[in-house]
C-alpha cells in the first residue's frame, strides 16, 4: 500500500478508542446503547473527554450531540456519525465514524496541521430513532423544532423532553451549521450489507442513500369456522393477502430498477387462528432504490396488483403509503476526493448507493456532504455478529484522513 | 306441518329455558361462559334446578358434568351436550342440545311414559377446550385418566385440577355409560356453517364428524438488513413461505375431495419488522375430511408441495403434524330414526357431514351415536351474531322427541 499523507493516523490508538468505546453497553460481541440510556449518556461523557485530551474543545448541545472542534479559526471538515445504537447492536455501527473524527482531529493537532484545517467531530444523538430517527442531525441541521422533537418517544413511552431532561443535556446551546466556518460533511460507517466483502473492496464510496417508500396493504375478508364453512362460500383474507403478495413479488421483479431491494417484512392474519378462515390480513412492504423514476415505478405496480385482482371475490384491499423518504445524493465533487485519496493509498474501492439511513441523509440538504463505506463481515449489522477486519478499520481511517488532506489541499 | 308424536314438546317453555341459560355470562347477544369460569358454574346450578324441577334425579359428577336421568329403570337414552362457551359466544353453541334434552326428559314424565323410555340429559364440562377439549364427554366415557387430566390449564395458567377444586366439583362421583341402561347418544348442536340455510332445510343429519389434520410450516432462512443486501444474495423465509403456500392452496385443490376443506388461519414472520428481511416464517395450515383416503391424499399434497420446491434457494422446510384427530362415523341405524322422524313430522332435511368437532366425536366411540343440526343464521357460531330462527329451534327440539319415541318404537 502506498502512504503519502501528511495527516498520519495512529492505527492502534484508532483501535483502542473503538474498543474502550465498546465497554459502554457491551454485550457478548456487539453493544446494547440506545439513546438516552445510562449507557449511551456514559458514553457520550466519555468521548467528551477523549476530545479534550485531544485538544478539541468540546461541549454537548441542547439534545445530546457531542461536538469537538479544534480551537482555531481554519476552515473546519466536520466529520460526524452517531454513537447511539440499536437495542442489540453492532460494536462499530455508527462508533466508527466518529472516532474516525476524533483520531483525524487529534492527528492534524499533534502534527501541528490545524491551523489549516479545522476537525469538527460530532456524535449525534439517536440516529437508530429509539425516539426519533435522526434527532441529534436533524435539531443540529435546524430541520427539527421544539414542537416536532416534543412529539418524540420511546417504545417504553418515556418522551423525548423528559429524556433529555434526565440525561442533564436540557438547556445547553444549540449547535448548526456555520456556513463561515464549515466547508464540508464527512461520514464513514459500516456498509451493513456483503457487497464490499462480496467484491473484495476496502472502501465502497456512497453515491447516495436509497429513499424508502414504505405500504401498509390490509386485505379484508370475513372471518369463519374453518370446518363449517365450505371452501365456495368464504371469503378467506389469509388467502387473497398470499395470492396479492405472490403477484406483487412477480410484477416488482418485472418492473425493477439494477439497484431496487423490497421487502415483506411482516404479514399478520387475524384473528390468527388456526381453526378460523382469516377475517383480516396485513402486510408491510418496502420499496428502496435511489432513483425517484425508479421508486415511482415500483409503486405504480404496487397499484397495479391489486387493480389486476379480479373483482368478485367479496375482498377488499386497501394500500397506505405509511412512509416516504426521498433518495439523498453525495456531493459528487467531494465523493472524488474520497475516489482520489482511496487511489492515492492504494485502497480497492467502488461506488455504490447506501440501502440504509444515516445522518448524512440529513446533513445533505444542507451542506455537501460524502459517505464511505467499509465492509462488514459477512454483511451483517444490527446484531452482535456484526465486526469488520482490523486493518479494514484501519484502511478507512487512512483514506478519510488522505480525503480532509484532499479538500485542505495541503 | 304433521304432528304425530307422542312426545309432544312445550315450545314456549323450551325457548323460555334457552333465554334463561343465556342470563349467565351474557353478553350483548352471545355469552361467556367459559368453562369453570363463574357464569359457567352458576349455569350448571340452575340447569340441576330444572332437572330436578323435571322430576330429574340430577347430580355434578367429578369434573363438573351435569347429570339428570328420569327415575325409572327403563332403557334410556343420553340426550348431551355442552353448556361451556369460548369466550365471546353465542347463546345457543351447546345449549341448545342440552335443553333439548330438559324438554324432551320432562315432556316424557309428564306425559307418564318414563316407564317406557327414559332419558339421561347431560351437559358436558369444557366442551370447548378451555382447559382439556371435550373434557367432560372423555371422562364420561373413560378416555381419561388423573394423569392426563392433571395436565389441562386455562389460556391464563389456572391447573385443571384447581379449577375443578375451586368450583366445588372435587369428590364428586364419576359418571360413565350404563350398558345396561343406555341405548344410544343424541346430540342436537347449531350448524355452525352456512349449509343448511343455503339450502333451505330445517334439519342437518350429521353422518360423520370430520377428521381434523394440522401442519406446522416452518420455513427458514436468514435475517438481513431489508436496504443494505441485495436481492440475489437474501435468504428470504417470508417469500418462500409465500411461495410455498401459494403452491399449495394450487396442490391442494387438485386433490381435494368433494367436501375437503382447508385453511391457513396463521402466518408470523421473524422478526417481522418492516426494514429487516425475515429470518423465520411459520404457517399453521388445516385439512379437515370425513375420508381418511382424502386426508391421506391431502397430507400428501403439502409434502409434495415442500418437495417440489426447487433446491439450492438455502431456505429450509419443516413440516410437523402437531393434530391428527381422526374423523368420527355416527350411525347409521340410528341416522335412519332421524331421518323418519323428520319426515313424520314434515321438516325438510338433508345429510351433511359436520365440520367441527362435539362430545358426539367421543360418545360414537363408546355407544351408538348421531347428531342433528338446525340452521344457523348467516353460519355465524363462535360469535355474538350467532343465532337461529326459533321456528327451526322448536323444529329441532320436535324433531328429536320423535327420534327418541321411534327409538323406543312406542
Amino acid at each position: 500500500m502506498k502512504q503519502t499523507s501528511r495527516i498520519e493516523i495512529n492505527p492502534e490508538r484508532l483501535l483502542k478508542d473503538l474498543k474502550d468505546l465498546a465497554q459502554f453497553g457491551r454485550l457478548t460481541t456487539g453493544v446494547s446503547r440506545v439513546s438516552f440510556s445510562e449507557a449511551d449518556v456514559q458514553a457520550r461523557h466519555w468521548l467528551k473527554t477523549q476530545m479534550e485530551r485531544a485538544g478539541l474543545n468540546a461541549e454537548f448541545d441542547a439534545v445530546g450531540n457531542v461536538h469537538g472542534r479544534t480551537n482555531t479559526d481554519a476552515k473546519s471538515v466536520i466529520i460526524g456519525s452517531h454513537t447511539d445504537s440499536v437495542p442489540v447492536g453492532g460494536w462499530l455501527d455508527g462508533s466508527l465514524g466518529v472516532i474516525y473524527g476524533l483520531e483525524i482531529a487529534r492527528s492534524i493537532i499533534e502534527l501541528g496541521l490545524a491551523n489549516e484545517i479545522g476537525i469538527d467531530v460530532i456524535s449525534f444523538m439517536d440516529e437508530e430513532g429509539t425516539y426519533l430517527p435522526c434527532l441529534g442531525s436533524k435539531r443540529f441541521c435546524r430541520e427539527l423544532g421544539d414542537d416536532e422533537l416534543a412529539k418524540g418517544q420511546s417504545p417504553s413511552g418515556e418522551r423525548l423532553p423528559d429524556a433529555v431532561e434526565r440525561s442533564g443535556f436540557m438547556g445547553n446551546p444549540e449547535m448548526s451549521i456555520d456556513r463561515a466556518r464549515h466547508l464540508a460533511y464527512l461520514e464513514a460507517h459500516i456498509e451493513q450489507g456483503p457487497r464490499l466483502e462480496a467484491s473484495r473492496k476496502e472502501i465502497g464510496i456512497v453515491t447516495g442513500i436509497v429513499g424508502i417508500r414504505r405500504f401498509k396493504l390490509e386485505i379484508t375478508g370475513e372471518a369463519d369456522h374453518a370446518g363449517t364453512v365450505p371452501m365456495s362460500m368464504r371469503k378467506d383474507a389469509g388467502a387473497a393477502a398470499i395470492g396479492l403478495l405472490h403477484s406483487l413479488y412477480k410484477e416488482i421483479a418485472k418492473t425493477k430498477g439494477p439497484e431496487s431491494v423490497w421487502n415483506a417484512g411482516s404479514i399478520k392474519f387475524e384473528p390468527g387462528a388456526a381453526n378460523v378462515v382469516p377475517a383480516k390480513a396485513e402486510i408491510i412492504f418496502e420499496i428502496r432504490d435511489l432513483e425517484p423514476d425508479i421508486l415511482n415505478a415500483l409503486e405504480t405496480s404496487i397499484h397495479r396488483t391489486v387493480e389486476n385482482i379480479s373483482p368478485g371475490d367479496n375482498i377488499t384491499y386497501v394500500v397506505t403509503k405509511t412512509i416516504d423518504i426521498p433518495p439523498s445524493s453525495m456531493d459528487t465533487g467531494l465523493s472524488d476526493h474520497i475516489l482520489r485519496s482511496a487511489n492515492a493509498i492504494g485502497a480497492s474501492n467502488m461506488k455504490m448507493p447506501s440501502g440504509a439511513g444515516h445522518d448524512a441523509m440529513v446533513l445533505s440538504r444542507h451542506i455537501q456532504s460524502a459517505m464511505l463505506f467499509i465492509p462488514s463481515i459477512n454483511g451483517k449489522s444490527h446484531s452482535e455478529s456484526e465486526d469488520t477486519l482490523e486493518e479494514n478499520i484501519i484502511t478507512g481511517c487512512r483514506v478519510l484522513a488522505k480525503t480532509v488532506e484532499s479538500i485542505a489541499s495541503f
